[in-house]
């Protein structure tokens, strides 16, 4: 019998993935949605092998329910439809924060299993219209195991996450997962709001290069998704935040000094441990 | 008589503007540098039409005179070779503060003309090891002229903002260019270091995405260079982190406060604004 892998939620990263798994493994591709031009263009598009608003018809007999939803919408699917997904079933996600929707997990019933899943891709766009197979490629594929999650499900995640092109694969626990992403991923979208809320900012049109379109890139973010992200995960981003001011602020000490040598002891302290990172960069000249 | 164009400092600026205006307009172009290895990597690459380390005798005779040293560089160099430019010359530059370029060309005697010039272009490494030609397609090229620069000189840099690929160009004030760089190019880069001074820099590696790797990309500055470029622009730097460390401070506040509809009100409202720029993007997944 065919296996089936359901993708619920055909927005921009629910969309990559069905295309992105398209003829995985024998699997059949089928993706949920409850907006019916989202359903109409995947279905034109072809993003997945069947499209559906039958969330619950869909989730019956599937191997596989991956949650492409945002998080309070991951959270309100589990709740609602724990009761139907077949034992056996591997039910994971793609969400930002991992505490509270492994919490949430919870709630299904013994034999159905729960792996948290982040892959760190995106753009600046939504909606299915920005999908595409390639969001994947070269990113860190995260992974927050249950306890009892079967070797066999970690297996099929870890052959997704090489199938869809991502770098690597890590393992963690969503309370080190959300205590890392407050820094890596909210707080820099927490930069680029902030820097286009300065007044200058439209004056500044014609003076901008790469690192000003790189640092605010996604400013133009997703409200909802981004309001619940930073919501279910607010103490540690206040405490990265905390940390930033109290950084940038030494900095504006240093400038307001006037002492140079102090700036360039500063400055070369900051820039050796990006060195040491030794992060290739997006070549913002592409 | 073949017409002369000397590029004074060959390191990534200098170099991919030597390599990028290779056959303009019938000019000889001619590099200095006071560094052999430079040299020897310039003169085996074609980075120029000659290469030479005597600045005086590369200057003498030529028609334009570009100067893509470092900030004081360009300073100390106007001083010292200010009787050595034929009357009708030009001088410009490439430097990413204005005002302090403007004054210093005050020296110049009559009949020398300077026009102050920044291509907004650049990559996070230095050295004419990492120029190519290519350094500064639809980037905008700022000119700040004296009242008294010539409408041939003017149109001189026009043509050759056009030959590099730059995609407009940009007529402005020294002031106003500093006032505006201190928010869209120094502060980034003061953004990228303080992001970096986080203890949990290195042990993020593995969980950063796009959005990471943008903000920071330009961390792993050019201490010397920076620590000019902050230092004589100062006070609108000064300016522009306060301004930010306020508008970051408020987000923290609304992110503390648990209030998700004030949130989400905020965060609307930041990323209308980016909307409204219509800025390109730099295509993070090239």
């Amino acid at each position: 019998m065919e296996k089936k892998f359901v993708v619920v939620g055909l927005g921009l990263i629910g969309g990559s993935m069905a295309l992105a798994l398209k003829g995985f493994e024998g699997f059949r591709i089928v993706g949920v949605d409850v907006s019916q031009p989202t359903l109409r263009f995947a279905r034109e598009h072809g993003v997945a092998d069947e499209v559906t608003e039958n969330a619950a018809e869909a989730v019956e007999g599937a191997d596989v329910v991956m949650l492409a939803l945002h998080p309070q919408g991951i959270l309100d699917f589990l709740e609602r439809h724990r009761d139907q997904f077949k034992p056996g079933c591997l039910v994971t996600d793609v969400c930002g924060v991992k505490s509270a929707v492994m919490a949430a997990a919870e709630c299904l019933p013994e034999g159905v299993d729960f792996i948290g899943c982040h892959p760190m891709a995106g753009t600046e766009f939504s909606g299915v219209e920005h999908a595409f197979a390639g969001m994947f490629r070269d990113s860190h594929f995260i992974l927050t195991p249950r306890e009892t999650s079967t070797p066999e499900h970690l297996s099929l995640m870890e052959r997704l996450a090489e199938r869809i092109g991502c770098q690597d694969v890590v393992r963690t626990t969503p309370e080190v997962h959300d205590a890392i992403l407050a820094y890596t991923s909210q707080m820099m979208h927490i930069i680029a709001v902030s820097v286009c809320d300065d007044p200058s900012l439209f004056a500044c049109k014609g003076y901008e290069g790469s690192s000003f379109r790189g640092c605010t890139r996604v400013a133009a973010l997703d409200v909802g998704l981004w309001t619940q992200l930073f919501s279910l995960n607010a103490p540690a981003l206040v405490g990265c935040l905390d940390t930033l001011i109290g950084n940038l602020s030494a900095y504006r000490e240093a400038v307001a000094s006037g002492d140079r040598a102090a700036l360039a002891a500063k400055l070369a302290w900051s820039a050796d441990r990006k060195r040491q990172m030794d992060l290739p960069g997006p070549d913002l000249l592409g």
